[in-house]
């Protein structure tokens, strides 16, 4: 290694005529890009077995997720890693909360099984909190002992978003433990400011990717947390916060994108998207591609990447043009990565040791003012509606008041029935195994029937989205923990969008199983549905459906 | 603590009306800082049972020294730390290069036993060259082994400047494995460049000290070493490199010491004076400080200072003026600093295990064409010169022609003896028992008998820096690994100053004593003595004084 980085014996590759992003001095320069063993061995002059022409073209080490849940792309780890290396990322750091909150430790095992063979780096960190809350029914329980035999393991950087903001604060003995396994801890404090956010910190709490405001943002960033900026499906930040990053803040600033699609990464792109979409907004390429890059590997104690120098890993992307930042060429460890698709060795548990519900339970009673969640476009908060209706006038088409059902996956138990507003459903039924966090089956729809059948398909899959018109049903199999697909992302991408054509049919809104998987989210305001009935979040308490 | 933080309890202390920098924006801020148990826990409005009114001042974190030999102050760890605590420096990293060079893995047990009770947190970097060389004969040497020994012990943070370049990159196992005894890792690599550089850095090495010109410091900087720019007693590098820093490359430089005596660190100061320079020298404080404070500790991975943030410690100084940076009040771990004088517990081995020559041994025979070390003003360089002369010729007054003499501390053995020119003496002579790196014992003087009484002075005091004119010495003892003083700080600054008056006297150059120290150091140009002889470095061997 050290003779080839003298230029005695040729390098294993080089990379010549590209214009290099050097991180350290936030600028471009011209050199040869000599590899061996598939680290950088120097930038100069030099000949390699292999060489690459890069004229005209920027080369940018491999791009950084500060923070994804794997899961939520609806693919199974290492093709999640195949769709996202065509976009030029080269490393994630991935919380496993969803898969745990499933299948705990198993669940985690999983992931850490679909690193080797991964065409990137995949890291993660441990789920701080499962169950996120106590108002629903999953399908697991960490301690800090069982989060502690993790402690080690190759692939686990540190703990993950710690979203128990109230058991920080309170100095709760239980969370206490959780955060003394690691010295990397990863926050979640949306609008925590002041006195309570220097003590989150103080408790060592380190980043942050729930910001939403500028000053929030600014607030926590000069407190000394790592503010990850994030674009995901549905939590677009960018364009609100990326007027804190300048020369002074890049080095704090990173992205992430927390939750997204399989679509929209295939479609729109992963952090390559958070490149463009913050340069649209205005910021200068190069300071975002520092925050793509180096600033993530620094929050990160990855010290192996970040930048193309000695001794750090080949991993990098080629574009054109940096504005469109169209990536057309990925190397992972000094190759060119062409990922196959491949199939998980091993699947998860997935348990649905549930039954079906009787065609009685699922039918509704009463009648009188109703409390109906309302949803809000764009938005993963719900409304706290009332209508005054009868249960035999559900579904109520005009006034689009539709039933919803959430059956345990863990428990042969009773489901709980509701009702919600706004996902404008004309006919037919959707059921989904995703319901954050706990991933109870959950459906709505404008028949029991429709509905019964939704469920059935989901159970039958032992995981799926599912929608139905009359006896039809079209499924998008989640084979893996009732969260991912094993099938190869074309395929996913394919039946989300068939998944789509259908609802559009039916009369939904777009994206309706977007706004199905967070409506049993009983930390986020205002009314929600859990597998235990209806549930006020204000409240902190499950409520009944009729007001007595 | 946490209840403190929000507000419930009132801090411990709280820094009132001042304007706090801030690192994480390279800006400063107003707000309350509350300390408890040391550390900072927050900023906004606080109330504490300690309130200090700083209105009208600035308040900085705690300077950090990022590359420091302490027995180059001439001081004991703990009186070092009192000097440099009243000029704002709450952090060094040192190298105990010196005092292992004596007496090996003793002297680390030495300095690493001074650490508690320092007024200030002192970590080290194990020495990684020692031996420097092997064309001397020093008290110790140090393997990979003897080094492992310490490796997670409290205090040791990595590996210290590597200066055998030739044997990082000819892969010498020794070095090998030495390196990888740590992940932080040191360098010292003066105008390397190109191939050699990137191979360097391919072997791990993250950080230079060395760097003496701009574009050797930009070359380096750019393939992501941490540049440590230096302000020592002699190495004055802050005006040449300081165009380095600037938003886009400030995170990577720091300011480091190196060697300075007592005397300077009282006069002139410590790290303050490195802000005061590079600040005369065009640089916006705050990216001065933005070195001093947070970029050193990054590089450290010390993540506990360098921002005055929830959670760190409460190290910090305080100035009124930027630019005059005249540091009036310094906090460690949240209390104002009010050092006393602590002698060591106990002192490191300080052999001297030697005889004084005799009379015959210090004469000098021969006569014809003679090697002469030549001195280079303000340079540790020294130039080989020739002179035709006769040994009774000596001392050469006219032509500044003075006899220099080697006797080894360690082993019963023959002085070496050589010529030296540009000290300038009249009559008189010094000796000392600091000479780079092996650190016996060298003295240069007008007279046999002068010169004689010099080395004597040394060894009585078992070790120390002698003056002597006539009958009368001038003695600074250096009783601790004849390397430093266990005498407070201002009686160690004003024997130097009683030494510097007498060698002037004598008709010396300024700081013989400093030029003295490097007549031994054969890894630098041109000619040396060591205990061994004459040694002519382009040759690495050595030579006989007279030509045959």
């Amino acid at each position: 290694m050290l003779d080839a980085a003298r230029g005695f014996t040729p390098a294993d590759a080089v990379v010549k005529n590209g214009l290099v992003f050097n991180p350290f001095i936030n600028d471009w320069e011209r050199g040869d890009l000599a590899i061996k063993n598939g680290l950088v061995i120097g930038i100069g002059t030099y000949t390699g077995k292999t060489e690459y022409d890069l004229s005209g073209s920027y080369v940018i080490p491999g791009l950084i997720d500060a923070h994804v849940h794997i899961e939520s792309s609806l693919l199974a780890p290492r093709e999640f890693a195949r769709l996202v290396a065509l976009h030029g990322t080269t490393t994630v750091i991935a919380d496993p909360h969803e898969i745990a909150n499933v299948a705990g430790q198993q669940g985690i095992d999983f992931m850490l099984a679909e690193r080797p063979g991964a065409c990137i780096d995949i890291r993660y960190l441990l789920p701080s909190c499962v169950p996120a809350t106590l108002n629903d029914t999953g399908g697991a329980t960490l301690d800090a002992r069982d989060l502690g035999q993790f402690v080690g393991c190759d692939g686990i950087l540190g703990l993950g978003e710690m979203m128990n903001v109230p058991g920080v604060l309170s100095a709760d003995p239980v969370i206490g433990e959780k955060l003394r396994l690691f010295s990397l801890r990863d926050g979640h404090a949306p609008l925590l400011t002041g006195p309570d956010l220097n003590a989150y910190i103080l408790a060592g709490i380190q980043s942050d990717h729930e910001c939403t405001r500028r000053d929030e943002a600014e607030e926590k960033l000069r407190r000394g947390m790592y503010i990850f900026i994030r674009e995901g499906s549905t939590e677009r930040n960018i364009s609100d916060l990326i007027g804190l990053v300048n020369l002074k803040t890049v080095a704090r600033c990173c992205f992430a994108t927390d939750d997204c699609h399989a679509d929209i990464l295939c479609d729109k792109g992963h952090i390559d998207r958070c490149v463009r979409r913050a340069v649209e907004c205005g910021l200068e390429p190069e300071l975002a591609l520092r925050m793509a890059t180096l600033s993530a590997a620094e929050r990160f104690g990855l010290s192996d990447r970040g930048a193309l120098t000695p001794g750090r890993r080949a991993d990098f992307c080629v574009v054109d043009d940096l504005h469109q930042f169209i990536v057309k060429k990925v190397f992972v460890m000094g190759k060119v990565v062409h990922p196959a698709h491949s199939v998980p060795r091993k699947s998860p548990p997935s348990p649905f040791t549930c039954r079906l519900p009787s065609a009685d339970e699922l039918q509704l009673t009463g009648s009188g003012e109703a409390r109906v969640i309302g949803l809000v476009p764009h938005q993963i908060i719900t409304d706290s509606l009332r209508y005054t209706l009868a249960a035999h006038e559900i579904p109520d088409i005009r006034r689009d008041i539709l039933k919803v059902v959430v059956c345990s996956r863990y428990r042969d138990k009773e489901c709980a029935l509701g009702l919600v507003h706004g996902f404008s459903l004309k006919r037919g039924a959707i059921a989904s195994s995703i319901s954050h966090d706990a991933h109870n089956i959950i459906a709505v729809g404008t028949s029991d029937a429709e509905i019964h059948r939704a469920i059935e398909g989901v159970i039958r899959s032992r995981g799926a989205m599912v929608a139905v018109v009359g006896e039809t049903p079209t499924i998008l199999p989640l084979d893996c923990g009732g969260l991912m697909s094993t099938l190869p992302y074309p395929e996913v991408v394919q039946r989300l969008k068939d998944l789509h054509k259908v609802t559009e049919c039916m009369g939904s809104i777009d994206d309706p199983f977007m706004y199905l998987s967070f409506l049993a989210l009983t930390v986020i305001p205002s009314l929600r549905i859990t597998d235990r009935g209806l549930f006020d979040v204000g409240e902190s308490a499950h409520i009944p459906l009729f007001l007595q």
